[in-house]
């Protein structure tokens, strides 16, 4: 919940800006709850809970936040400009949001809006459509802006030199458990102010790609995929590396090798203009032709910001093309149940010059570990 | 993330329960997504994601777990005794989710589940009526079972330990979020699996009941509200105590006995068979009595169980008759703009005898801090 310096003209304009899609796309209102879309457009991050939060943006450039009266004071600060509608906690808040969502045109919710509010606000707005919001906020969110990319970039350098001294940790005899404990301590003293995630997946453990860090004892041999990430200044890491204790075998230097082959492949592909399925293909098929391709389970790669996930996703079947400031992970794995995984990610975005510029510069190689 | 010893049948005899309440309300199937329902009608707890994964259960008794292929294995693993059905990366989930909905009869959301999960649903199921699960999970949910209930005690028992520890913390001239992560340190190490928040709202800032704990120094004098909470073994603790810097002024001191009266008489209205409603009632009459009525901003309590909240909720409104082994807040508080707060909050479940029995038991006194 820590907060970027208030700016509220930030804000402003890309209310502003979704003001304009709306009319564009026939919308007349848009109504998004706690989470990204409100940090987004409104600076105000709060955890979601039962009592509704809303932000009622209208094709006029209505920006109505409808708040219960308990968070009002937080509220007001945390967010300038908008106008206020507070509720009591005996009253109806889908009643507020509906009225500041009156008039014609389709109703886009947020993608992460709760079931409970998405039902009440459809019972209270009969005759409109309800739509996803996010085929208009992804527009913006997708393309970051310079502080966001900043913001990216430096908390992908707080994960690079957490990685640095995670690698000089001790695996053999000690629990995946343990580890994710300290990779978590490392990630908050280099920088990150909230850990979201830390998968520590040792041996066979690695063949499932969100293994959860468990009780397993690391052993001589093993591989370990090591996949963490979290917060700065709201804006997300994620950084995947596998490291091997020890010697490691023929087939998993090979295999290595390969994944690393993939994401060189992915990053060449992914040039300004390039449909987001195409780079998925051209990492896949360095896996194929290695005969691995039935190994790598999930898609390449998935857009990243205020949310972990986010659009763009680099997937079979996505035809948008990139551009200039999608930022998002390289993330070729192949996975041999049983046996051992192999995952290696990055977070870059494409640059100026049209290419993909790795945020993350943690070195690659399959590293050594006691 | 942590799991609880693996019960099979328990999960399954709920799934039971909630086919025959589907039949009694017209619902052919219910949908829940990941969170408290998934982890209370499955034993699967995963973090929400834009990957749908998502239970459903027909009224004829059918169990069908829709999953990302990637994540199978952990979920064949965690929850035995369903019908998985998997996607792959580029297939789209809620045509496997409505299939298995397939049939006559409303289709009931879970609260939580996201928004772009609700509209792919009602597209794919454009025939059906759509309305709230919670009708239904709740009914089974808000009584809690002997474990259940031993959990709420055993993490109520933690958090009570931790504060023993709390009110012997220096306070005097330290920040609010030096304060705030001590006490997250001190619940760990009392049996506290994962913290959700630790609230220090210090002086004026105890004027916002919802506080984030921030930068102000705390100053001899202060009156300070110290509301935090997590979880054991999946279920979750909330409790609050107000402490105070050195000498209490007589203002406070008198508000703060009678914020305890006002919870003494939540408390003995708290029995079986009361409206929710009325117990909200009692405790207000005694703050309305002092003369604070205004002052008293909130809710008396909320429901708690696999969430923070749930129902059943005190609150104004709420017809809701109490039961044998619901477990809920009773937390009256009184907030005085630009001054102090004070909030005394403690858990408690309707036992045998009707009563409403205490599972805090930390003393309730303004306690004395350095």
């Amino acid at each position: 919940m820590l907060r970027e310096p208030l700016d509220p003209e930030k804000y402003r304009l890309r209310r502003q800006r979704v003001a304009g899609l709306l009319a564009d796309r026939r919308i007349g209102a848009l109504i998004v709850g706690p989470g990204s879309d409100l940090a987004y457009l409104a600076g105000y991050r709060i955890p979601t809970s039962e009592r509704m939060t809303a932000l009622v943006l209208t094709a006029d450039g209505g920006a109505v936040l409808v708040v219960p009266a308990l968070e009002a004071p937080r509220a007001m600060a945390a967010a300038p400009g908008l106008e206020l509608r507070q509720w009591q906690e005996a009253d109806d808040p889908s009643v507020l949001a509906a009225a500041a969502a009156a008039g014609s045109g389709d109703v886009a919710v947020g993608d992460e809006l709760w079931a409970m509010f998405v039902l009440a606000l459809q019972n209270a707005l009969p005759a409109r459509r309800f739509r996803p919001a996010s085929e208009v906020i992804r527009v913006l969110r997708m393309r970051k802006e310079a502080g966001e990319l900043l913001a990216l970039r430096e908390v992908a350098s707080s994960a690079d030199r957490a990685y640095a001294r995670i690698r000089e940790l001790e695996y053999a005899g000690r629990r995946e458990d343990a580890l994710a404990s300290d990779i978590a301590a490392m990630l908050r003293s280099e920088g990150h102010e909230e850990v979201s995630f830390t998968i520590v997946a040792s041996g066979p453990n690695g063949a499932s790609p969100h293994h959860h860090s468990g009780q397993r004892v690391i052993e001589a041999g093993d591989a370990v995929v090591l996949d963490f990430g979290g917060t700065r200044a709201w804006y997300c890491s994620d950084i995947t590396r596998t490291v091997v204790v020890g010697d490691p075998d023929a087939e998993l230097v090979r295999v290595h090798d390969l994944v690393r082959r993939a994401q060189e492949a992915g990053y060449a592909a992914a040039r300004a203009g390039a449909r987001a399925s195409a780079v998925d293909a051209a990492a896949r098929s360095v896996i194929d032709g290695g005969g691995y391709g039935e190994r790598f389970i999930h898609r390449l790669g998935h857009g990243i910001g205020l949310d972990g996930h986010e659009h763009p996703y680099l997937v079979s079947g996505n035809d948008l093309a990139l551009e200039l400031g999608m930022a998002f992970s390289i993330e070729p794995g192949i996975y041999m149940p049983g046996r051992f995984g192999v995952r290696i990610e990055d977070i870059a975005a494409i640059g100026p010059d049209g290419r993909a510029e790795p945020f993350n510069h943690a070195d690659h190689a399959l590293a050594t570990v006691r």
